[in-house]
This record gives C-alpha cells, structure tokens and sequence, in this order.
C-alpha cells in the first residue's frame, strides 16, 4: 500500500515478556544515560539509579572520577546504599555484615578479613571481592552507563544520534556539557517508552496537541517532524523573539553555534532513551527510565548557560514552552496504551507518509531483540 | 454415586488461563448484552463499555440505528472517546492527530487527508480506516454485541434461553421491549463469573439466605430453583399480594401475561451473561460483565410499565426485596471464591440433586473452551 | 575456593515458580507448626491459619482433642469460618446451604439431608462428606499440621531438629509444653522465609547489628552461631546475671535444666519454619507463615513457667531484648531480598567459613524441590 505503514503489534507494548527482552537486549545492553555529572560534584558524592532492573550507585571517586558499581554488597547481597542521593565520607559500610567498600568499589574492611582465603590460600583479591563495576562514559556533562561486560562503542551512538543534524561537529558547537541545569522536571508516564519515542518522532500530531509550540514554529502546523529532514531543523516564526512560552524573547543565544543554527530548533534521539531539543540559548535534555511494560519515568532538565543560572534570571518562560508540550505529549501517549492490548492493534497501527521514520526506529527494536 | 455430581474443579474459577480462554472463546465471540437501548435515545448519545478485553463504543447514528465500534483510532491506537457515557454532534475526533469518524464509522477528516493513497496511488476507501465495526442487534428493549467476525444466529440464543419458559411466546407477552428502567444498581463482585451464574441457577440455598425472598415464594424453601421445571415458574404464597420486600402489593399486572403466567415467578439465564427474573408487574434484568478471573461486575435494571415510572410511584419495595437477595447472593459467592484455589477443590465441589442442571451450564463452558 | 562457598542463586528467592513448588513440597507437604495449643483451652475455641496456599481450621473437640480441618465447606465450597480465632458452641454451619459440621469434622446436618444418597442408594457416610481433614501431632505445647495424606514420620523431624543441642534430652528439660505465654508479637516482613532462616542461622552479623545481644553472649563478637557447634551453646558474658535487654537478672532457671544449661543460650531450627531460643529461664519461640516470595509473616513467643505468668511479675526487659533481635534482623533481611533479582546474585553470593553450614539448609530445600 503506497503511503501507509504499520506499527510494531501491540504485544510489543504490553507483553510483561517483551519487556523483560527489552531489559536484557537494551537497557541492561546499550549506554543508556544515568545523571547530569555535576549533580555529582565533589568526592563521595553519590545517586542510585534503576537500569534496567538493576539498583546502579554513582559516585564521584577522591581522584575526581566518576563511577559506576552494582548496589548491592558482593557477601549476602545486601543492598549497600537505600538513599537515593546523599554524599559520603570515604567509603560505603554494609550494615548487615560489614563489609566496606572503597570510593573505587575496593572491599577495603569485613569481619574476621584476615581469614579468608582464596583458592591457593592466600590473602584474597580486594577487587575481585570490591563491588561489581559498571561500565561509565560522559558526554554532552552526563554520566552514561552501560551494564554489559562487553559495552558497544560509545562513539557509534554518537554519531548515529547525531546524524540527522547534518554535520558532525554541530551538537558540539552548543557545548551542552558547560551548560547549567536551570530546571529539572520529573514526569511518571502511564505508558510503554516506545510510545514516548513514537510521540517524540513525528510531528504530525503537532497542530492537533501542541497550540504553544506551532505558535513558535509554524512549519510544524504542517505535520513534517525536524527529525525526519537532515541539517535543517525548524525555523522559528517571523513573529517570534524566542523559543519561549508566548514567543517573546530568550537569552543571548549560545556563543558557539553558527548563523544556521540560530532561529532554529533540532530535536535529536539517542536510542534507547534519551531525547535532546536544541534550541539557540537553551537546551532540553530528556531522559527515561522505563519500569514496566506500561510505565516509564521521564526527568527533564532544561539546561542554560552558566551565566544565565548564576544571574538567577528568570527562565520561567522557556520552561513553560516545553513542559507544556511534554504534558501534551504524555497524556496522548497515556490515552494510547490502553489500545495496544486490543484485537484492532494486533497487528498494529497506521504510519502516514510523516511518520514513516518510526518505522526504522522499529526495526531499531526488533534487530536487538532478535539478537538475544 | 446417585444423587451426587460434582462441580468443575477449582482451576476454572482463579486460573488466569482458563479466564483469558473465557474471554476469547466466550465473552469476545458470543452474544453478549451491553445496554438499554433507551439509555441512548437520541443520535450522537453513546456508551462506552468494557466486553471480554475490549473497549467498545455504542452510539447512536444521525438514522437512528444503533452500532457498536471498537473505541480505538484506527491511525495509532489512541483511545477515542474516554467519557464512560455523553452525548456528540455528529462525529468523534481522536485528540491525538485528529482522524475524525463519522457515527456510522467513516473515516471523515484527517490532516493532509487527501495525500493518504491507496495500494493503487488512488483516494483511501473511507470505511476501510473508519472505526472497526462490531456486530449489534436489539432484543428485549437491550442492545447486544458480538466481537466475533462471524457471529452465530442470535435466534439461538433466544431459543435456548427462554427454553424452560415451556411457550416460546411467554416472554414476549412482557413486553420487556417497551418498557422503562424504574432503577438501576450496579455490584462489583470479588467473584468469578461462573459462580454467579452457579447461585443464580439453584434454589438450594434460599432457605438458609434468603428469607425475604422464601416469604413470598414458600416453595423456595423446598430448595429447588424454578429453572429445573420447564413452564411452571414459582407461585406467589397465599397471603402474598405482591412481590415486594414485604408481600403486599404491587403494581398492575403488565397487559400481555397470560392467567397463567400471573403470580408466578419465572428466571432465566441467557449465557453467558445475563439473568431475568419475571413477575407479573416487573422484571428483574442482570447483566455481568466479567472484568478478571475473581471480579465481576453486575448491572441490575428494575424494568416497570412506562406508566408506573411516568408517574413517579414508589418502587422501592419491589426493588428493595431482590436487591436484598442480590446482596445475599454476591455475599456467598464471594465467601465461595477463596476455595476455588484449594487442594479441597481441585476435583470441583458437590451438586446435590436440586442442582444437577448446573452441570449442564458446565458442560456448556467446556465445550466452548474445546473448540478453540 | 578455599574459605568461600556460594548462596542458592538469587532466583530461588524472587520467583514465582520456585514458591509455588515450594509450597507443594515444603509447606503443605511437611509438618508445620500452626498454634499454641493452649490457645485452644476449651472445646470449640478455634483458630484459622494459612498454611501454604490453604485455609486450615483448628479445633479443639468435646473430646478434649485438638484437630485440623480443610477449611472448606465439602459442598460447594464456601469458606466454613471467617473468623481468624473465636469460640463455638458445638457444631460449625456453611451459612450458604446450611451443611452443617460437628467439632470431629462429621457431617450433621443439611437440607434435604435424608434425600442424599450414596452409589448404592443408601444414606451417605456423614465422615467421607464430612471436612477434610489435616494430619495434627502436638510436641511442646504447639500444634504441629501436616497437608500431606502421607505425612513423614514426627520422630525424624524431632530429632533432625534437636540433633545439634547434643543430648537428645536436652529439649525435653526445659519442660516447653508446660510454659505459659508472656508475651507474643507478630512481625510482618517484606523477604523470603529462606533468607530469615538463613540470617538465624549465622552470627556473622552479630556483631554489626546486635549491641544488645551480644552485650550478654560476648563471644557472638567472634561471628560464630550457637548452631554450629553440637552441645555448646553460647554462655553469657560474667558480668551478665540475666538474658534481658540490658544483662541484668531474669527469673529462676526452669525447674529440669542442667547446670551445664544454666547461663548458656541454645538456638535450633526446626525446618521448614520454627527457630527456638533456649535460655535458662524462657523460651522464645518462632513460628514463620510464608505468604509470597517476597513476604512472610512471623509469630513470635515468648515463654515462661507458669508461675512468672501467673504471678503478672514484668517480662518485658527479657522481651525487649530478642524484640530488638527480630527487628534488627527483619530489617537485615528486607534489605537483601531486592539483590535477590539482580544478575550481581544470579549464581548466589558468598558464604564466609563461619556461615558454612547454611549451606546444609540450601541443600535440603533442593532436595526436596528434587523430589516432586
């Protein structure tokens, strides 16, 4: 059929098995994105995370690095750390039995340590008995783990996510990892992540769900997502001053970007769970956490230049915009759920002419699962 | 053993397996009652419905007819109408992307409706992506629905129930189409459809639970159920005047009955999901709708002459006495439900003689999961 | 390795399966201890218990004797008694039908009874109708139940328990079916009945979570358990005069002891799910009730001589102190079952040498996971 697509079926958003093949395939097997890396500033500066199914704990070391390690004591099993975020000393003590870990995740202390042995009796290692470590890289200032033994490269996803901005030095020109966090949202979605990214991809919905965001980029009244068009991003209205809530004017816009980037905004994804809105003077960084088949957890930081957070100017406006939007969007992912598990979606919906780049996104899914 | 049948082992009243076959084989492809006709009398008035796993949309067309959709957008799966009832002008527009459907189900607007082509480059056929139809017909003044793509003959269902009413004319003399709801009481029972159905089938326990309802009708405390004889229905004590909470009077008898059929009580089960009591100057209409292996929900109409409600005359000792009895009911299947899953139950429980005709209504669900 | 063994893997603490056979070959096929019998003091006093999956009703007769039952109408199913303990006169009625049972478990009464008939057309046994019921022996003052219909020899479990305290008298001088009931607390708690038993087992945490305890049996410091040493016992520190929450004197040494018993503290588990405290002058005494996975319910006793009950002198400083053993372990525990799912725990954690003998328990849940 000329002009129509279809969807993944609807068991792909609501199989409890299918979820779990996702937590194996992809989020406990990719780089997925965990903490804005100055939420972590200062040694023994600390957040738990879940991934996948996994309790992670990020910590920032006495040299100054960031870590990653499973949160759960190598001896019984006991679960390390209960506060989500916090700051410690030097080290982290199990209170069932306690073994104490190092910054580093080295078993530094345990009862009676003196008398275990290895194999050959001797002393045993204190890294083969430290917490079990997590694969971390940064960029864009965020800490982004991956809890495979054997992680993908890291430059791979970014250049596929970045692709879509034409040149490859263009994300970079924004330089996103000296920016601020002016705002930070959480949203608790009663929906499957692929139905965030769905939304998040095409534009067609735009001129039917989002009147403040067509107010600022009328070409999207026309349906056509920035994603699906390389290099060109959304050009802002000839009335509009700013990326802002009622179109009136930002902040000075980011000192590195080029002439062709400025008025415009570029909406990119890094698969599997991060979206990311440029914007000349602002960034908006979303980030998901998906818990279960139909609930997905997504925080949002709005991210500034150091001057304009220090300043304490008001970026209530810019925030406005795209919290709108966000809310726009979830609960139309929200009242999308509950068709996936009907007859009339076993086989899936329709894709339009606009939306056929979801469908790559599919395959995206589909190649990993197959993979495991 | 003589005298002695046992009941359907405990599985099929808690197993998540056997309920979803249910609701495939049973509730998803079977006639099944949905609403009151009048209850949507003018066009554009619609309810929303939960049938097996669906979600159903019945309406009223601009001709007058009543039909049935399933409630989902057939672009992307969004829920199409939320309201669990309300009244629309002529159409139903998805928030989502704005397809829009006419009351038949066409698919009348979309965005840049005109570029969507067919196979052959052509206009798309708009029923083809209009509202998935669901099968609908009318009897007794109710609207019943089918999700199966090819349902049996509904003149089967008629014949079956109304089989222990001995004249296939009885239940016509009511004239249950024409006439109007005087109140309605929906339960919500944490039990599994079938042991509703079970209760409602045997008598043998009316002398110990209900006393209201062995005060009118004195042969209930023999314990057996007027559906076990065809064509003799229960008689009224003879200091009975009415059946009401307290035996005195009622209302006129409804014009059509027979002699016969005055001071008596009749029942009937329209598998899988309704239960009729008739008397001479009311009906008792329940229709359950299963929600999971271990709750139902049952909708109860009160149906008098449209006279009697036109006129605001009190109802409510006829009411008051089987909404005691279904009190009553619901109670025991609700202390019933938790031995469905014990080693004791395995094997299924004991039908005493009063009620081997449950058996049949076992048989009855078995041979509907075989054939699938 | 030298030193270190491993754990069950973590899914023999999380899944479903894993509980449901555990249910089938542990709880409802072994003996089990269900109630006090003093609880129980007059003919008709009842109490309901689940065990396993199944509700199971304990009575003491007109007799004089205690016994259990299905608690399980035997005709149709409803649930006899709703009440979790109180007192009947005679006879338990199914307030559904009526079928009407005596304290024995016979079948006395129900509707139509005389009509009833057996494959040869006389009258029913009243006892092949009667409840169902369930193997009971007593052993030091508590009920003990067994589901299966072969239940395994008493004696093997009674000496399988007190194997570790030596001399097979040992139990017996402490006279525990003669104590009273001074104090009993009932603790609800968020892990699986393996790692509770597990954490009683070991001292190895004594000395990170347990200032009180081992304030009166100093050597707990060392991290070794009670129960893996035969016949010695742990014995209190010399400036310790009694086991209470802060050393100080307790009541007189139970009447039968030993002088090798005095000032000494006994621990054993009796497998599936009781664990006993022995000190000189009470008992404490664990009954645990798994509910799910991830939840189990656990009676705790405390016992002294009929005298000290009677006399209303205060226990409370000889309660207060395993009360905050239990919670200090309680909480251990929850906060391990959440590793329980993580891959760090897929093939178990670590043993260290003085927790070794847990894996004997490890053993004999897989053995008799093996043999169903």
């Amino acid at each position: 059929m000329t002009g129509l697509r279809t969807t993944l079926g609807g068991d792909y958003y609501v199989s409890d098995a299918v979820f779990t093949a996702e937590q194996d395939a992809i989020f406990e097997n990719l780089w997925v994105c965990a903490v804005r890396s100055s939420d972590l500033a200062s040694p023994g500066a600390f957040r738990k995370l879940q991934i996948g199914r996994e309790s992670v704990l990020l910590v920032r070391g006495r040299d100054g690095l960031l870590r990653a390690f499973l949160n759960i004591c190598r001896h019984r099993g006991a679960q390390l750390c209960t506060e989500s975020e916090g700051q410690v000393k030097r080290s982290f003590r199990c209170p069932y039995h306690s073994w104490t870990y190092g910054l580093d995740g080295k078993l530094m202390a345990a009862p009676n340590i003196g008398s275990l042995t290895d194999d050959s009796g001797g002393a045993i290692d204190r890294y083969r008995y430290g917490l079990v470590p997590v694969a971390l890289t940064e960029w864009l200032g965020y800490a982004w783990v991956c809890l495979s033994d054997t992680p993908p490269p890291f430059d791979d996803v970014v250049a596929e996510a970045t692709r879509t901005l034409g040149d490859p030095d263009a994300i970079d020109r924004y330089g996103i990892g000296g920016l601020d966090v002016g705002k930070r949202i959480v949203y608790d979605v009663a929906a499957n992540w692929k139905l965030i990214i769905e939304n998040f991809m095409e534009c067609y919905h735009c001129s039917s769900i989002h009147p403040e965001l067509v107010g600022v980029l009328p070409e999207f009244a026309r349906g056509v997502a920035a994603q699906a068009n390389v290099g060109l991003g959304a050009e802002f209205g000839s009335d509009t001053a700013g990326f802002t809530v009622d179109g009136t004017a930002g902040f000075d816009r980011l000192p590195g970007i080029t002439e062709e980037q400025d008025r415009r905004y570029y909406a990119i994804t890094v698969k599997p769970t991060v979206f990311i809105n440029l914007v000349p003077d602002h960034i908006i960084f979303h980030r998901m956490f998906p818990m279960s088949p139909t609930r997905t957890i997504v925080e949002c930081d709005w991210l500034y230049s150091a001057d304009v957070v220090a300043s304490g100017r008001d970026v209530s406006r810019s925030v406005e915009l795209f919290h709108r939007v966000n809310e726009q969007d979830f609960e139309a992912c929200e009242r999308t759920q509950p068709a996936m598990a009907s007859r009339a979606y076993r086989n899936g919906g329709i894709l339009v002419p606009a939306e056929h780049h979801i469908a790559e996104f599919h395959e995206w899914v589909v190649s990993h699962l197959d993979e495991r």
